[in-house]
């Protein structure tokens, strides 16, 4: 066929997905896998077990790609800079994946281009937690720089005394303001080497503690001022950044003191996104073909939505042993339109084991909908209405 | 994940497909294939090498697996019983398939079902054909009962010499009327065990020397009487015939003497079909996710449209070395909103290598995009439009 190889460093469910894109493409994913069940590495062919922080694994698997790309951010840094200066094909490279890897580089580089954030600082003592609480008050947020995910790594302290327990792990951590919210967003945009950008609609996503549960498309009641600079924003930092592949922006919604609503950045994501998993049947090219388009330099695809609302909501572990086939069939007699993905992983409570999506015109409905799909593969049990 | 095992035999695109399918259901297609370079074979993580025509590697394969189904007819159906009368869930099972398998007993069987069907009779020498001749006329149909696809095992004869010129090839004949039709149309279905049935909208498929060229869906100016009379026909025939799975009745559209239009069951496919490509994007259950749901007696899904119009045009291998990835390239940058499945096999004049689909509220438009995009991707020209 002539078409090229792309591997992606890890077997998560990113990968899992991406791989469904891939055989459309005519295309076989190839993937860095940390062991045999992993989500990914389940379902694709062309699996190789390595550790990703071993670069002696890393540039074994690159040897057979054409371009690396990757599921997370946890590859060293020095290392995907080591593959890209060998010649490899990297995307996103290190210069741009260093933002999506470390915070506190991500926060000094959007402050330095203007983009909006919330007031931030290095700390490494609780002097350091106190002189920045006489600017911010109390209580404040306290961030790893590094290695955090889905709520970890991110503590909201309320004194000095809760500060010195988190400064006591000896992370490296950055302190920030405690935002008022009024909700957060997704901007998610894709951009390919040759420089082509393209942005979703912005999303509205919900979490609870910490992880994400439910992503609205559109994000409801947004006005269109506010959601054209969101894309504005996402596209031009993938350019100033120089990402490759597919980015997501997440954004507080929060307010000026006069109610004017504003935007600031609070993470960078640089891959497929669990705020783009609407896209699979929401939009006319999912997040996972288009990470492809993008790395493969092809011209991305068109990211107009399919319906008017999409509702994606994630499937948690439940307690217990979880019967996913009796689940799964009861579900779909429930619901002959929802959309099921689950990822093959073991079910552990609170562990993203898949996700639903629902489409439709009434937002009050297809969002019932998501929730009550995703409430019942998660506990067997059907939600009070 | 206590999710079952499902294996289809055949490495085809079918499977490939199907596997995209059964990722987001939880699962990983075991495929058996006869080569490691098979569509299927390319992307699949359970890849069994064997021989579908041998009972040891059929039993050998099936027993892995809680299902085990078929994305081609050319499985022995003495095979197929003996692994059933194992214990082996097999679907559609031998009694079913045996309808897709041999044209001569399908004929039968839905004839003294009082289903539509050309007139037809077994022939076996010249004599045979020329009695039929009498009562339907000249050019008239000679058939193989068995292992005919995309329009070989079809001749049209005009003769008494050509038709001795098939009969020299020593295959087991029918002989057909020659219906003048209006167009060919195909009435797509899934039946489950439980006996739960599901249509989705009757199509019009196009061929070109015998093969499927263009699907268009719905099937543009088929009264709703027509297309509700196709849709009923199949879902009875389902339930005659006991299929379980995806079922395709390719049918033609004629006319009576004086004019009203009228149906006529031509094939049966008995798995996922070529005429249910678009569903994968233009419905809101792809014919390959049914068709596991189906085998795996789950309640069927959705197979509401998800635009007005999708056209579904087939990619034939054209001449010459193909730079599919160069095409791929210019392809998606003249249309960023279409459609692109490619099943990873080598490119042969004529072969079938992939499809796309375009979707769209202007069916004008719509099949232009198509058909520009398939002619793209096997010639590398633009079309004149």
């Amino acid at each position: 066929m002539g078409l090229p190889v792309v591997g992606m460093v890890g077997g998560g469910q990113l990968s899992r997905m991406t791989h469904q894109a891939a055989i459309a493409l005519g295309l076989s994913l190839r993937v860095l896998a940390d062991q045999q069940h992993d989500s990914a590495a389940l379902v694709a062919h062309g699996v190789v077990l390595g550790d990703h922080t071993s670069l002696a694994d890393l540039r074994a698997f690159a040897a057979g790609c054409e371009v690396v790309t990757f599921d997370h951010e946890h590859v060293p840094g020095g290392f995907v800079e080591a593959l890209e200066a060998e010649g490899v094909q990297v995307h996103p490279g290190a210069t741009a994946l260093r933002h999506a890897q470390d915070k506190l580089v991500m926060r000094e580089r959007l402050a330095g281009l203007g983009v909006p954030v919330p007031a931030f600082t290095p700390v490494a003592t609780v002097q350091d937690v106190i002189g920045f609480a006489r600017h911010v008050g109390w209580p404040l947020v306290l961030k790893a720089a590094t290695g955090g995910y889905d709520g970890k790594g991110v503590w909201v302290v309320g004194s000095p005394a809760q500060a010195e327990e988190v400064l006591a792990s000896g992370v490296r951590l950055l302190a920030e303001e405690h935002v008022v919210l009024r909700r957060e967003l997704a901007a998610l945009v894709a951009r390919s080497p040759y420089g082509q950008g393209a942005a979703w609609p912005v999303v509205e996503t919900v979490q609870a503690d910490g992880v994400c549960v439910e992503v609205v498309a559109p994000a409801p009641e947004l006005s269109e001022e506010l959601a054209l600079s969101a894309q504005a924003l996402a596209l031009q930092l993938a350019e100033d950044l120089g990402v490759v592949g597919v980015m997501a922006v997440e954004l507080f919604e929060a307010s000026f003191p006069d109610g004017t609503p504003r935007l600031l950045v609070n993470e960078l994501a640089m891959r497929p996104h669990n705020s783009g998993h609407w896209t699979i049947e929401g939009a006319r090219t999912s997040q996972f073909e288009q990470h492809l388009r993008a790395v493969l330099d092809y011209p991305l695809g068109d990211t107009s939505p399919t319906a008017p609302w999409t509702v994606m909501a994630n499937v948690l572990g439940g307690p217990g042993d979880a019967d996913l086939d009796r689940r799964l069939h009861l579900l779909f007699g429930h619901d002959p339109a929802l959309k099921i993905h689950l990822y093959g992983k073991q079910v552990r409570p609170g562990r993203k084991i898949g996700h639903v999506t629902a489409l439709g015109s009434d937002l009050f409905v297809v969002r019932a909908r998501a929730r009550v799909g995703a409430e019942y593969l998660r506990s067997g049990t059907w939600p009070a209405s």
